[in-house]
């Protein structure tokens, strides 16, 4: 039970100003001068509010955020980044419960009230990752949606052992089964895919695949996904991450995949990065495919980016879009709060009464303006807890 | 004559702990514990010190900050986007020399202490935006470097009479002969570059030129440059914008024209749209050629995006071009300092006694640090003065 909460003067997705009303964690009331003697009052001044951000696409056991500098040195290569992760995650003091608790605080101070997380498991660390993050997952059990993705990073059919111990993380909490590029990493695509279907099967749980394979390999791997999606009739519970071979130059091609992709409500998820080719937002778009957006990895042994800040993914999401208009970059937006709600099947998401109370309030001029700027959350609410103010948690929830 | 300054523990480029003396504008003495009875003192506090931010391709004419929000419904073609300013510059209340004040106030709270920016010239405005920027430029003399480029942004072929607009700026103050897109916009490459050539020899100024054009249609309008840039005996002094034909697939035909623009000299610029190809930084600097870095337009009627944040902008040259070592996001900060000031040919750039002071103080871990977080910036000092503290300009250089 939250106590009762009064937010006056908000302007829900930057139109006119009301008052909303929390009570036990959900929006009661949404109206002009709400009358609620007794109850807590925050004054909104006027701020846009917007419903929690949500990270669709990230790994809570990677971020070496609060740690020492890490000087980046290593390789380019998919295999060399994962290969120096799983030897530095020996070298370098990385406990995954409290980095992936100030991996969560610090989103959270940015306005992120859910969070789609992959895990790494593999036979090295075995289910250390899983475990450090199901314990976060708990001490934030009240105030953020943690989903946990059994991620094989190192491999399944390389590195014999892995599927059991994902098949133990499923039946000790994790939400989804992961999967990560058939050929290009796993070497051996039906098998792969045969080992994350039949998992997805046993345990009754949705599938989100990392596939980074460009072009036609990308393609292949994508239509092996698909038949399986149709054949295990998984319609509506299968996301594919990042699918960069849906940016490739044959449009016609692209097309082909894309309606697949719509027919079997396959969902994709993107991190926009500006290196790579990227599916189309738009394009999604037009077809009612639901892509949702994700900070991928934070400041950890891949990369010295990311802040967690979902209003910069949905920036770099309009850059990579080429979105300008109001419109796109609303669409953007949307890949970072109502696209990741669907994706995760978030209960009652959204400014409406009866809702879930996470919303988030900015200062701004309208939805572009804060997407273009990013400025300091004012006060962020999450399932009707005030959970930080001008980008600080709240002590109650500032990690180690 | 500006008073002498003493900054005492700052860190220069993240390395040990030293004081600045600063006397008449110039970086006077840095080491340890220096003694200046008498002297202003400022405290460090250990951040680090960059030497001042180069934005070294913008459009001061365009920016619409500090006024009332303009919905973005423009189209997509870059010739939609020329008529669309062209025609809003006279219904939106667009003084240029009060935007371009504003503009260079809010980039110089960020640290930038040296702007090229392209200005606007066509026969429906004439000079206008020209004297606007002039204005701007004088009022900031004493604190920043602006050098103007004379640019025909609504063509020169199709649009008569902006050449001797062009002949006319250059002979009151323009620094840079501008250009823009010979075959996809003005339809006559040798025109264009013929009149750009003859009004650079007239007025023995250098060029830049943007050059939006992709593939093989850029690749001959760079052709073209590269033959009179060797014609004329401009080598030196010739910068391309843009150049995304350099982003093309075909790797040998790339190489070709980069060797060739190393062997003359010829310098790029680049904004590193996350949606566009794009010269590589790393191969520019394999080749010595000259790459710098600009936000182009910042909340113009172009675009929504952009905060004259250059640490932001080396964050996505960075992420551009898949920089991920620390060593080469620190290729990624020298588009945004030395080699700016390269291109710029600024006088006594950089941290070294003797040098210009001008720097900047930014609290973090090191130089990655800096570009992946872009914390707010301490201490801008700007031609020995201090201009502006925790990301506010001081009270003498605020705008309208």
């Amino acid at each position: 039970m939250t106590q009762p909460l009064l937010i006056r003067n908000i302007r829900p997705m930057a139109g006119d100003s009301v008052d909303i009303l929390i009570e036990n964690g959900r929006i009661k009331r949404i109206a002009s001068a709400i009358e609620a003697p007794g109850v807590q009052v925050e004054d909104g001044c006027g701020a846009i509010a917007i419903p929690g951000l949500v990270e669709a696409h990230t790994h809570l056991d990677k971020t070496l955020w609060g740690m020492p500098w890490h000087r980046h040195e290593q390789g380019k290569t998919l295999g060399s980044m994962i290969a120096n992760e799983r030897s530095l995650r020996r070298d370098l003091d990385m406990d995954p419960a409290r980095q992936s608790a100030r991996h969560v605080a610090m989103t959270m101070a940015k306005g992120t009230t859910a969070i789609r997380s992959h895990v790494d498991i593999d036979t090295d660390h075995e289910l250390a990752m899983f475990d450090g993050v199901v314990a976060t997952r708990q001490r934030y059990l009240d105030v953020i949606d943690i989903e946990i993705v059994a991620f094989p990073q190192s491999g399944m059919m390389i590195r014999p052992g892995t599927e059991a111990l994902m098949d133990t993380a499923l039946a000790n909490g994790a939400d989804v089964v992961g999967g990560l590029d058939p050929c290009g990493i796993d070497r051996d695509p039906k098998g792969h895919l045969d080992a994350v279907f039949a998992l997805a099967e046993k345990h009754g749980k949705p599938i989100d695949i990392h596939l980074h394979e460009p072009g036609e390999m990308g393609a292949f791997s994508l239509e092996m996904i698909l038949e399986r999606t149709e054949s295990m009739a998984m319609q509506g519970r299968v996301t594919v991450s990042h699918a960069f071979c849906l940016g490739m130059p044959d449009q016609a091609r692209v097309q082909g995949l894309m309606e697949w992709i719509a027919r079997l409500d396959v969902s994709l998820a993107t991190t926009a990065p500006p290196s790579r080719p990227v599916p189309s937002v738009a394009a999604c778009r037009d077809l009612g495919i639901a892509i949702c957006a994700g900070s991928d990895g934070i400041r950890d042994t891949w990369t010295p980016y990311g802040n967690g800040d979902m209003l910069e993914r949905a920036m770099l999401v309009g850059l990579r879009n080429n979105f300008r208009a109001d419109e796109e970059v609303g669409w953007a937006l949307e890949t970072c709060t109502t696209q990741g709600a669907r994706v995760m099947g978030l209960d009652g998401y959204g400014l409406i009464e009866g809702g879930s109370a996470d919303l988030v309030l900015i200062d701004g001029l309208g939805l572009s303006d804060i997407v273009a700027l990013r400025p300091e959350r004012r006060l962020v609410v999450s399932k009707g807890r005030i959970v930080a103010r001008n980008g600080v948690v709240e002590t109650e929830y500032q990690p180690a």
